[in-house]
């Protein structure tokens, strides 16, 4: 099973992938988000694992824009917490460490680690999983590189130090797509608090619409996790939210949810349900 | 008066703020977002100017996330239309054009008019004001750079095509910053729909939290023209929301809503209350 993901082998996305899968899969590496998406639509993947919000972050806006512009389905979320690790060649001994290599925004999130080596050259590089394969085919001798577990033991790399992130409350949310076409998969780890749903709807630009269209959840004690707004294009000031919630689309509750809401919205359309 | 922009003088940051102030005001350049509410904060500036949501792209949430952090407030709002524009040194004609300098959006808004010259190379740049001050001070003779009017006129560039945009509803809206203890200003131009007042709050993590929130404002009937949320840190899966409507503070109706909101969130904070 191939499976599409953004950025290197070895990534947070790969992690992500391996524990809703399990370990038989290969990922296929693409380089935008745009691409992982194509990759899946066009065939050459089986599946594609994309992250969509982080807690320290927020959401990654990009990714809502694709699931509208694309037809994929969402079958599984994950929610992974994110452990950064000091990795090495081997042989390479902590006092050799001159310089660290990883992405700005992980480098970023392991500030008090780094600050107790004032010494040590913090050099941005394009991935996390990259910096750990650039290190291991250039054999550095006195650097070290930040990525996650999975990359040291893709790449050959040896673990210095394990969970050097300053937050421990650190959590990526990632969806698995599928093609609406394609069989249910087996899942090797998935939720069990009951069923999530994700949409996404505009609404009439006038006073109240928001309010209205919620209601259509709130009044069947139904349970919003999560609600986004994005731009509508070509109508300034005008938006698309994209809404999870608790529950199961085969329910009659959300049955009646979503004709409510359809009533209310110039556009709606389901995502996918998966376990929460 | 001196206003914090981020980026270098000849901005949309610097536009919207000429808009809003006047021809009279100087810039004071800031490398990052951050660095502009700092010098707000700081007294170094008088005012500051900061893009805050783009019709194509969505909202600026790191401005969302200094919003909070810093005691700011919203003194007015800006809705600029985004026209970019080919510049040149003086002398240089549309035909000894080889290279094209701009920031990657603003390359990337402009499609159409690169698409029509295959031969150009595009160069991506830091700032889209950045590129047209590198060519006058460069004087490159086989370069053109993509950015707004203003930049032209304050390094002495010469525009060769206008609005040469993909989209003309393309908009950015600005706010206008003051600390709290700063005097009301005039403004040269503003707003005429009445007023709008922004706020930020954090509901309870129960069922139905984000509607009752909102039954504050559609119960009076007061109407919502924007709510973006935002992680809140040290509680993953918790959200912070940014909502702006439409009503003055001093109005009973919005003082009654806000204390309605009160009751329900954890957090109320309000940003401004400003011309529509």
């Amino acid at each position: 099973m191939t499976v599409a993901i953004q950025g290197e082998a070895g990534s947070f996305s790969h992690e992500a992938a391996l524990r809703l899968l399990g370990a038989r899969i290969r990922v296929q590496s693409c380089q935008r988000f745009e691409d992982v998406f194509r990759t899946l639509q066009e065939g050459s993947a089986d599946a594609a694992v994309i992250p969509i919000e982080n807690t320290l972050h927020g959401s990654v806006h990009e990714n809502y824009d694709h699931l509208l512009h694309f037809d994929h389905r969402i079958v599984a979320e994950l929610n992974l917490r994110i452990v950064h690790n000091l990795i090495v060649c081997p042989g390479v001994r902590f006092r050799d460490i001159r310089r660290v290599f990883s992405h700005p925004v992980a480098l970023n999130q392991c500030l008090r680690f780094l600050g107790a080596h004032p010494d040590w050259e913090r050099v941005p590089f394009y991935d996390t999983a990259g910096s750990v394969k650039m290190l291991l085919e250039e054999r550095l001798a006195d650097a070290g590189a930040i990525a996650s577990a999975v990359s040291a033991e893709i790449y050959g790399g040896r673990i210095l130090r394990r969970s050097i992130e300053d937050d421990r409350q650190n959590y990526t949310r990632f969806f698995l797509l599928r093609r609406p076409d394609q069989p249910p998969l087996k899942l090797k780890e998935q939720g069990k608090k009951g069923w999530k749903t994700s949409i996404v709807f505009s609404t009439r630009n006038q006073p109240g619409s928001l309010f209205r269209a919620l209601s259509a959840f709130a009044l069947r004690d139904l349970s919003l996790t999560k609600i986004e707004s994005r731009p509508l294009r070509g109508r300034p000031w005008e938006y698309l939210f994209y809404v999870d919630f608790l529950g199961n689309v085969e329910d009659e509750r959300v049955k009646r949810a979503l004709g409510h809401l359809e009533e209310l919205c110039d556009l709606l359309r389901v995502f996918g349900c998966y376990r929460a």
